[in-house]
């Protein structure tokens, strides 16, 4: 492929940059940013890329577009790069929702373009092209979503795009993606943004000075609750209708969990604490995270 | 001091042998250790102790003896050690929660002995000696329990005992200790373990195979949900009171986001989301946890 547009060049869309420059993958690479920072940032790379302020002095048949900017941006990105869209184009974002984000892109987009939602599982809590790196993507997931009549060919290319990248593609439609995470990715979240929310209302109810005790186990969950906020809000937005089926669930099993404290049901608790404990096996099986004790860091 | 009996030897117990041998702040170090598995392991240390698996046969005036089992099997061993206890005997345990552990332990206890609680913030997921470390105390926070008709001289010597092993002592009551306890360690745990359940009671019932995508989030809750489940059944029924505030102010902020979510409420989760991460810089400045990102491991 020969000219590549990532448009937004945060955490993602700078690994992204790092990772096709190192790996020759296009000729010529090109970046829609507007932020200053963010602009001053990718400049000391001094990689080889056109950045480009504003989308209407452009005229390039692109092979690959793709979105790194949170999902509410999408909308009005897309009316401004329609025109560069030809049948050859690639359209892909790395958004961490699909259905919906998915329905109101198509009514923006170009008629005939295939959008095809890649979702490269590889976040942090930090966000911004300083964290950016070439290897964000090495061995980990990356979701591609299979809709009805999909373009074979696109499809085809934007695997070895994502395999070149190092990731372990899967495929998907985008209604089975949003429902996995809104389980594994976007429920975790929320519950360590309620955890923090509710620790800090604890301290201004009670007056205790308590962060400072967050060693044990506070800190872990602090650390997710500090990612960033349009992303989160972009998500939890977009995938309302799983959000709300998780947060049920996760009620109706706290509220049995309390049950067991409050009449101390021994046997009850001690099986769900054995089984939590299997399932982190698993995940350790899986490569999902390593067999190391955290003491703290 | 000169004799010191660590009953348990797991994780915490087999710590404080490794420190104080290191140490040299004992003349005769006594160990009280039914596990076989446990006592295998001790005996690769080459440390010079003596290992007791039956306490009837001994006579030694202890000038600190400290409770390294779970909390649940205090009473029982109380019965047995307390013809060990002299005026001059310094009694303490690293259980989690202090309230009703200590009302328990009085019952038991012979009368006009000082059992002053101590609770170093050091766990982790993982137990057992294997994992012991005689650095695990350093530099992290000992809480010691002062409570009325304390011993001053006593509790003198035990913060002298835990800054020798480098911890920084705290003194608070065990009401205080057990409300703040329950926000920043116990209410999390049972988060982690709940939110894992809520993944497992999913995968089962719709069927998909969501824990190989658990980087997104779920990961890090599995390894605190991986944590020994005696030792927190323990805590979540010692500390009932304050862990059934803790959920129903948890449930209480986690229906608030829900609705946010339900309603699109774009002011309201921002402001809470942004609210969170200030958390974050708190617990980094306070050294709780290091300024480093996490893109797993």
């Amino acid at each position: 492929m020969k000219n590549i547009l990532i448009i937004g060049c945060g955490l993602i869309g700078s690994s992204i940059l790092r990772a096709v420059n190192q790996k020759k993958m296009f000729r010529n690479i090109f970046i829609l940013e507007k932020s200053k920072k963010n602009i001053s940032i990718i400049k000391k790379l001094n990689i080889k890329c056109k950045i480009i302020k504003n989308i209407k002095n452009i005229s390039v048949n692109f092979d690959l577009i793709i979105f790194c900017t949170p999902m509410s941006q999408y909308s009005n990105v897309i009316l401004k790069i329609n025109k560069l869209i030809t049948k050859k184009t690639i359209v892909t974002d790395v958004g961490s929702t699909k259905e919906l984000s998915f329905i109101n892109v198509k009514k923006k987009l170009k008629k005939n373009t295939t959008w095809i939602p890649s979702h490269p599982i590889t976040g942090s809590e930090v966000s911004g092209p300083k964290y950016g790196n070439k290897n964000l993507f090495k061995n980990k997931w990356c979701v591609l979503i299979k809709e009805k009549n999909f373009n074979k060919l696109h499809l085809l290319k934007l695997k070895s795009f994502w395999k070149k990248l190092g990731s372990k593609v899967i495929l998907m439609n985008s209604k089975q993606h949003d429902v996995i995470f809104s389980i594994t990715s976007h429920l975790p979240h929320l519950i360590a943004y309620n955890l923090v929310k509710t620790a800090t209302d604890f301290e201004k109810n009670k007056k205790h000075n308590l962060i400072k005790f967050s060693a044990g186990g506070l800190r872990d969950f602090s650390r997710i609750a500090a990612s960033n906020e349009i992303m989160w809000r972009d998500i939890f937005f977009n995938n309302k209708k799983n959000m709300i089926l998780a947060i049920d669930l996760f009620i109706k099993n706290l509220n049995s969990f309390k049950q067991d404290i409050n009449l101390k049901k021994n046997k009850q608790i001690i099986k769900k604490l054995i089984k939590t404990k299997k399932v982190r096996k698993q995940i350790i099986l899986l490569k999902q995270d390593v067999n190391k004790p955290d003491f703290g860091r």
